[in-house]
């Protein structure tokens, strides 16, 4: 990358060209990620044509779409011809439409078909995910027939570990392992070598349960089936790949209220943009908070070492709620939680919550005593704390369980929730015993 | 779950057996991961001997851990042996020394000096996700010899899109695509259709490279050399998704303190002692942030305001501070941020905190002169919060640098540090400022 900038700042361009063409597709979408906007547009001029498709279905989202917003309609008709039909269909999702459909109407008939019976599909289901370059045969050939076929073709697409077998009218029927193709002897039929126990994946199944599946049955490729059991494609690991990536990127993005896809050098406006509405949601949290520090000015004015201790009180809350909280959203998205065993899970938190409630609490009790000197402070942030964990352990099941059941996803909000909830008990209980002990 | 729970409870064992030899032994991990200790040790007795093996493949570690621990030493090793060597060596380092070397004992000494020379490479290194189940060929034979030693072999293993091609001592010297055995003649040379160009992986490669390797160019399995050059095994990209999971988990998982191969329902003592780790460093930086509080008790005590408007500095500064941080974080672990790019971030970050600083601290500002009646209190926190806001950004920028030119991880660390810095900076503009202003 340091290569890279400093080329352009030398204006070599040359050498960029020389280095893009040595390099993986991917790894070039990766280095234009990480390049400011200018000189990432340099840049993208530098590729060569050929190669501009391959680049441009391994960059991210935002990044792809602003940089083919700005190409010319022929060069980008030209660069989607050289893209596999999936990663044609996710970037015609990401342009405008007018453009996408330009981009159909530049392809042959037979393309354009396939492409529009695949966008039919959401980009995050089964039908969004496959490809259509899948192999399919009858069960009454035999292997020596199928290997003669296949030396026809002289390639096989990538991550073809299996065909697929259907019947006159498309139906799936089974699948048959290229291993056993491989190992099998020619007179051998097809039927006798193919399984029929494996499940064709409905084309509406949603993208995270495929990943799932690819993931516990170790698979490379599997075949999608419509309502009927015809076969419309096959899904393939390096797509399943993505998608495990993507799912974890949006998590750990979501959780500060960013976008997986979001581009490092979108330009600042409106990134600022984005992030304010997060900020806006957290200020109306705090306003919260502050409004029950509020309803104790009185008790405040009069010992003000409650002002200094309170924040410990909130701040451990927030801590210990959202360890739950992920270990919860965890659970959910696993699929290991729910049914009969949240509610044992709820007993262990709290009983970790007593647990550490009760260590805590002895040690700032103790600490706060030495710092002001003040037994009944002591007694009732001990008190407060205690109370805070318990209810930080209940709010981390009951608000992720909760939201679920609502459809909103708890990846996102569920932290903001919780850290509300234990900031208005740690305040209110801190504040309120005091009131109550101390006036 | 809930048909297991409800079996257990009515102790209608059978049932439970069998369901489990209708599921697939991941589906049957995930069940056992979602039961509570007792249930789950039923549970596990009711699994087919010959199927323990695979169920405890797919098991989290800690849970595999504890189970494997509770069975005895024939039963393991009978266990044992249903593993493929790279899943065996990672389940006998989970183990305690002393079973894993009796396990190891009990293996023929072909199989044993294999897994030794395994367990020597670290778990997270591309030695340690190889297997060695790998079909190396030669160059100078034909494909139909080929066919005929596949065919006599009756079954390849699973995921076997390449075959290796290496010279009479071991040293790897291309691949060869499976496909393009199925679609070549067979009178042609195998040296004809490999492929010299595919970079093998070193064997102490770490795991997170391997993963970004064979996500960025859709591989399905790879060859892995010793540093001369002498094919060891190969990494298939079942492998790689767990890799990528728990990179994923562990980021999530770290980001509260947690580890990501934590069971749901370990007992509660043990889960206690380890959140309550977390909760103490959290303590410290409370603790921190009220001293700072501490050192303005007289200017609190007469504008108790301030104590009201306080939280909302510092809790403004540490999510606009956390959004940067992550997207950092989420930069170097792509490996785009580094090197020439990150001033440039850093100054839009910087643009975006001054935006967003300047838009929030007008409405704070205007809240708290409705609330408070007070036109220097509004002035106060609005410059407070544009101070803290620049100031997160900054921070969000250098403290993962930091970390990581100090090699501490910081999607473990980060928001620790992080909000400490932006608690610390928001008490103290908003109070210092009070202080000089008011008084």
């Amino acid at each position: 990358m340091r290569l890279v900038l400093e080329a352009l700042e030398e204006g070599k361009l040359k050498r960029i060209a020389r280095l893009f063409r040595k390099l993986h597709p991917a790894r070039i979408a990766g280095l234009l990620e990480s390049l400011p906007a200018t000189e990432r547009a340099a840049a993208w001029d530098m590729i060569d044509g050929e190669r501009t498709a391959k680049v441009l279905r391994h960059l991210q989202e935002e990044v792809r779409r602003r940089l083919a917003a700005e190409m010319d309609l022929d060069h980008l008709v030209e660069a989607a011809r050289g893209l596999e039909p999936d990663d044609l269909v996710d970037l015609i999702q990401d342009l405008p439409m007018a453009t996408g459909r330009q981009i159909l109407e530049a392809m042959d008939r037979r393309e354009r078909e396939r492409l529009q019976s695949m966008l039919s599909y959401p980009e995050d289901s089964a039908g969004g995910l496959m490809n259509m370059d899948q192999i399919a045969v009858r069960a009454n050939i035999r292997v020596g027939t199928l290997l003669r076929y296949l030396r026809l073709r002289e390639d096989l697409p990538p991550n073809t570990d299996k065909f697929f077998v259907i019947d006159r009218k498309q139906h799936y029927q089974g699948m048959l392992r290229t291993r056993r193709v491989l190992t099998a002897r020619p007179e051998t039929l097809v039927s006798e070598l193919m399984e029929t126990d494996f499940e064709p994946v409905p084309a509406d199944q949603p993208s995270d349960a495929v990943a799932r599946r690819f993931e516990e049955e170790d698979l490379s490729s599997a075949p999608v089936v419509d309502a009927d059991g015809r076969l419309l494609g096959r899904i393939t690991v390096d797509d399943v790949v993505d998608v495990i990536r993507e799912q974890a990127a949006h998590a750990i993005m979501g959780m500060a209220g960013l976008d997986e896809e979001t581009d490092m050098f979108a330009p600042v406006l409106a990134s600022s943009r984005r992030r304010a509405v997060w900020l806006g949601i957290n200020l109306i949290t705090a306003f919260l908070a502050a409004w029950v520090i509020g309803l104790f000015e009185g008790t405040l004015q009069q010992v003000v070492a409650l002002a200094v201790l309170m924040p410990i009180v909130a701040s451990m809350g927030g801590i210990a709620g959202s360890q739950t909280l992920t270990l919860v959203i965890r659970g959910l998205a696993t699929g290991q939680l729910g049914g009969g065993n949240t509610r044992i899970l709820l007993l262990k938190e709290a009983g970790i919550g007593l647990l550490n409630g009760l260590l805590w609490a002895l040690v700032v009790a103790a600490l706060a005593i030495l710092w002001f000197g003040d037994w009944a402070i002591g007694g009732i942030i001990a008190v407060a704390i205690l109370l805070n964990l318990l209810c930080a352990a209940l709010s981390g099941v009951a608000i992720p369980l909760l939201m679920r059941r609502l459809g909103i996803d708890p990846a996102l909000a569920g932290s903001v929730v919780l850290t509300t909830v234990t900031d208005i008990v740690g305040f209110f209980a801190f504040l309120g015993l005091a009131t109550l002990v101390l006036l």
